[in-house]
């Protein structure tokens, strides 16, 4: 959920100065347009890391727009009027009406969470919150409302770093609240929940943005584009506004830095090391599938990754560890007659390994958001929709006892073309290698926004995305079985 | 919930006998040109009742339709298969195909409730269940399918008449199974779970079809009308199948009995009883609103009924018992501009009293799904998915200790004709009736309807409606007096 926000994103005061005054510019017409035409109303919640920004946000927005148009809503201890009537009655009295931007900091998520990391309730209580907020967003969508759900985060490295250089400055140290600090202390909890919460919550027409909130200009400059880009698509739609589909982009990177660029590709294990690792990463893994306690478990890996980033390589490394009465290989290529019959999911649902069991897939259901969603196989609203229905099926994996280990086997450029070169040199590789990998490898740049959208969408608590930097093979190989391995001994442990 | 499929539904045998044939024919029909371009799959959940005609159902739409088109699953206990995986799973291997119907015998509502009765988990859990089915249900809705929910119904007496009459039957009471045993026990509790389950589960694309089904000729009809209707409507959608909205009329009532019709509307009190029944219900609500429990609580009670109901009599009746400081009374008229520039629930909750305060609304938030949808106000899709926002809100209402009372007052046609020639007729009175109310008279079929649907789908376990027969002011007056006081005392004694 948060890998994308994690990676350092900046950008410089100059670049941040040229690009405001037309931000700024635009936010304001559509603001104005809004107002003249008052068919929706906008609401904006702020949430995420205390420190990451979200108080300077609000200010900025109020600078940037209309203040006149906007309300700012904080709802922090709830009055005497508020305690004695049903718990959402404040946010009811504070919604926007059409044609308005309300802001609402620290609303219902921020309620839930505080509950849930202080461990006022459990889980089941959690989900019951999570779905009355639902409730209300979707019944606020249907009736037009436009909603941007912003996530304001910062790695705990970034979160360390900030209340460091705050105390140590008696200038700015007061700026320190008793929130960062109690924060510090249950920030894995906090993006543990934080993470169910985004999970389950984002909608296609509800969608949650992760904004990295270090760096104030990209912050600022990002926040401002998303907001500016929803602004605009709702009030292009001449339909009845219902629940406005979020149409910009996914990822907004105003920095150009990416998930995926943030790799360090030069990773590499020479023959003798790669030799002793893999022998004993093998042995690992043939001893925990043997482990008595994976009767209680089954194991399930996905692969997916560029073209010729050696899944298959990885995939057979894995194999000869096993039995083969342990393991299915399910290789997904495109869906037979009987599978289009049925719901997108079925055909995965149907390989599902009983306990005890391993299936690995060789692509998997993550086609719809990459190799669908880039070519225009499944309509926008279809892979939209998706992320959510693909956490839900994993959450029902995971819920089984299901282990679930997601591997992006990551490129670059440079070395796809050699490999493509050397595979149509090689007699027994030639079939590997066809018109159509020329064709994905022309639509690289959405393929990378792909993939960016699919971690930040689909990398969670009970299913992470790892991704694995495969320039060189044997490193590539090593990482994927100590994963697995890893994956299987945390499992076993928390039983 | 299930008020409407208590009130002795049936049909003579004559008239089933002439009535099947052209349903049996339409059926195959519908169901060959499925067959022909498979563009959908069709899934119908049958539940309710042990005895109440599930599994003749079944069989009879194995002989009505073409069987090689069917397909029944019954999930009852577990195999080792299924335990082995993920809960759904046992759900998605038997999911019919495009173009052929899957018959879900014993499905995942099934198992949710008989946890529930039985206190395998509390409510916090259901949720949850109620939760994962409403994200299979939207996911396969989006996906195309035509998902049909079928609650057979009996009223505890039907049911103990029926278990009754096959113990002394020697030639039938092998028909009796453990199953209808154990429910005559947990049959409150079953019923109860039961409207929760609905109430949260009841949307647009997928919605509860509750069927009386004591008589079967009754039952069969009904259940073959609903799902024929609906398939034609879903045949007919040239649209790319997403979510069929379910288009036929929500109440079917073959034998033209309704739950208005069912009422007694010769109940009346004499003027003296009146006046000591008055005068003691009034004292007991003076007493129970200072009654030191009720600062855990507040008081909403609606008021809808046709017009001439004597809504305003009886209002006056309940707020002569009260200091003016203890209530507000809220008329509902048409919105104000305000009002209008916010979702449709905003103007009923900024009356939402305080604890310890009460309110009385005059017409209320469900106009919604009566005059807005009889007078196309508003579109289908908003009334219908009006149902489930109220239930919520009503849900969040209860929740927070708001004892929720609404009340139907109901007249028939005879005496509304009567009281507004007085009314024309009475130089102060009026004011009070108008060309309106004259053409609102002419609809008066689609106004019953609609109340059929408001009660079935609203009268929740957690917020009852209660029908007044009004035709006698006196006996109204003091039912609808009665019925707020049982409800604060119900309310203090579960503290």
């Amino acid at each position: 959920m948060f890998e994308s926000a994690e990676i350092g994103h900046a950008i410089d005061k100059d670049t941040y100065d040229a690009e405001l005054p037309a931000l700024r510019e635009a936010l304001l017409e559509a603001q104005f347009e809004l107002q003249q035409q008052p068919r929706f109303p906008v609401i904006v919640l702020i949430n995420g890391i205390e420190g990451a920004g979200k108080g300077e946000t609000v200010k900025l927005l109020n600078e940037w727009m209309d203040p006149r148009l906007i309300q700012v809503s904080t709802f922090d201890q709830q009055t005497d009027e508020e305690l004695a009537r049903p718990a959402a009655w404040r946010y009811w009295r504070q919604l926007p009406p059409k044609g308005r931007m309300g802001i609402f900091f620290g609303n219902w998520y921020s309620q839930m969470l505080q509950g849930r990391v202080h461990g006022h309730f459990k889980n089941a209580v959690l989900d019951q919150a999570i779905d009355s907020a639902e409730n209300l967003e979707r019944m606020l969508c249907d009736e037009g409302a436009l909603i941007f759900k912003f996530w304001f985060h910062l790695s705990k490295k970034q979160m360390k770093a900030r209340l460091k250089a705050l105390q140590d400055d008696p200038l700015r140290s007061w700026r320190l609240s008793p929130l960062d600090w109690q924060q510090s202390q249950t920030y894995d909890k906090f993006v543990r929940y934080g993470e169910r919460v985004l999970r389950r919550t984002s909608r296609d027409y509800a969608p949650w943005y992760v904004i990295e909130g270090f760096d104030e200009y990209y912050r600022s400059l990002t926040m401002g584009q998303i907001l500016l880009e929803g602004l605009q698509t709702a009030l292009k739609s001449k339909q009845r506004p219902q629940r406005h589909p979020h149409a910009g982009p996914l990822t907004v990177s105003l920095d150009n830095r990416s998930l995926l660029g943030s790799l360090d590709m030069s990773q590499r294990l020479d023959k003798d090391a790669y030799q002793e690792q893999l022998a004993s990463e093998q042995a690992r893994l043939a001893g925990l599938m043997r482990d008595k306690r994976m009767r209680r478990h089954a194991l399930v890996t996905v692969f997916e990754g560029n073209d010729a980033a050696g899944k298959g390589g990885a995939i057979r490394r894995v194999a000869a560890a096993l039995d083969p009465r342990q393991y299915r290989l399910v290789p997904i290529a495109a869906p037979t007659e009987e599978e289009r019959a049925q719901p997108y999911l079925w055909r995965f649902w149907r390989h599902v390994p009983p306990r005890g069991k391993f299936t690995v897939f060789d692509r998997s259901w993550y086609g719809r958001v990459l190799v669908e969603r880039v070519e225009g196989f499944c309509s926008q609203a279809d892979w939209l929709r998706a992320y959510g229905e693909i956490n839900d099926f994993e959450e029902q994996l995971t819920r089984a006892g299901v282990v679930l280990v997601k591997f992006w086997l990551s490129i670059d450029q440079d070395t796809q073309l050699q490999r493509f070169k050397e595979r149509e040199q090689t007699p027994f590789k030639r079939f590997k290698i066809t018109e159509e990998d020329w064709r994905n490898r022309e639509k690289w740049p959405l393929y990378s926004d792909a993939v960016g959208d699919m971690v930040d969408r689909t990398s969670t608590e009970i299913a992470p995305w790892t991704l694995v930097e495969a320039n060189d093979k044997r490193f590539a190989r090593v990482k994927v079985l100590r994963t697995i391995n890893d994956a299987l001994e945390a499992a076993f442990e928390r039983d």
